[in-house]
């Protein structure tokens, strides 16, 4: 893959329980910053519900669009977990028994806990690779570029942890922060002007209220470290030149995926 | 719109900062939960970057697919706010500085202060509906069944509680929860049989870790208050048969929408 065509990737997220707001989704932040420290751009996301037709028009759209797609919930037990037997069907291939994810699952419970729901958890589409699951031990999986991850965040971290150096990204993009106790309408020309001269840069403007303080953190984003200076330096000088306070944060690279 | 035919929602957050992992978006579970208050469903949400198409294809595919679409994110003044120009594209209309919109933000600021860039947040698609920002004045709009909303929490909500009661929602679902101390492999098919003896309500089960403890939350859902009750009275006694301690929590409606 070329430096100018980046790799991409997108996240599906399943499940009612994210949508009905009952459960606040954080998988999305952890996989955009551990996708970012490889050098894969997350895209896109999207929350859908537990739902055949919504889980397979998503994975099919999304895998077409996006090098990697990162598929979050319902693969456990219980009748509403779906999202297995919906992405065979998205694949147009058979769902079988996994004879490797049996002899894991076997391993986990005594014959009378291994009962019927505990085994349809080896049920994956065929041809697919299990992915190690070290917490829970039931396991998910890849299928071409899918990768399919349980919802509760400890496993799923655990679980993207152990596959992530077969990812293939492009350079990281890096990124600094400068902090200006100031508001966007007051900086939002000159930081235009910045932006404009400095294309290879994305820059992002996010208005904050800190212990009573209005202010805005400038956000610049880059694959190249040089253009990344340059224009960092230039947005500092804008905001100095107004005679505002700033503090830059965040040393490169900004995200770590690994968990706190 | 019929009993039959739920009414359906969508969410769009847009914005890059979520998509890296900088940004965790509190916004959909509010909405989410509010929607629901109101008897509508939120069948899906997009997370978009600050990006023109991607921005222009969500919202036309979703303005199609469900009765109301919400957007969050990219309405300020500066150069990487492109949420109304790219909504003005997707709609096929005129961008232009609204004289209401104008009046409203002059009265914010002082001549010197109402430079261009907080002027641009007047320019909205001609033909919409300004929506009151109460906090920081700065309006959203409605354009047909698209409501764009700002993406800071605090100024979002205020905006939504200030226009819900405009939305047309159909029966609103209620909720009940009954929590038990055992594991979803043990409760799976138990529960399975109840989900298909009771087709109207939406059993949903998910696993905790609570002090130490494992647990299941199982959360039913219906329009119907006299089938919720038969069906969480069905699960309370599938539990109880399994000889594990259950709390029955969270009367209905389960999910408050105001401001805690």
């Amino acid at each position: 893959m070329s430096a100018n065509q980046p790799v991409t990737a997108c996240v599906i997220i399943i499940g009612n329980e994210v949508l009905s707001g009952r459960t606040a989704d954080v998988n999305l932040a952890y996989l955009g910053k551990g996708l970012n420290d490889l050098g894969i751009r997350l895209m896109e996301a999207r929350v859908v519900r537990d739902d055949e037709n919504a889980i397979i028009d998503a994975v099919n759209t999304c895998r077409g669009a996006f090098d990697y797609v990162f598929t979050t919930g319902g693969i456990g037990p219980t009748h509403d977990d779906i999202t297995s037997a919906s992405i065979a069907k998205a694949f147009g291939v058979r769902l079988e028994r996994n004879a490797d994810a049996m002899a894991v699952l076997g391993q986990q419970y005594t014959p009378e806990e291994f009962n019927e729901a505990r085994r349809k958890m080896a049920d994956v589409p065929e041809g697919v690779t299990l992915l190690d699951n070290p917490v829970s031990k039931a396991p998910g999986f890849q299928i071409a570029n899918v990768f399919v991850l349980p919802g509760v965040p400890v496993i799923m971290r655990a679980m993207f942890e152990g596959f992530r150096h077969r990812l293939v990204g492009g350079e990281p993009w890096r990124s600094r922060s400068v902090v200006a106790f100031t508001t966007e309408g007051s900086v939002a020309s000159a930081l235009a002007t910045v932006q404009e001269r400095h294309p290879a840069v994305e820059i992002g403007s996010y208005p904050f209220l800190r212990s009573g303080r209005l202010g805005v953190n400038l956000v610049l984003r880059a694959a190249d470290s040089a253009a990344l200076d340059a224009a960092t330096d230039a947005v500092k000088a804008l905001v100095t030149d107004m005679g505002v306070e700033t503090i830059e944060e965040e040393e490169t690279p900004a995200f770590r995926s690994s968990p706190a």
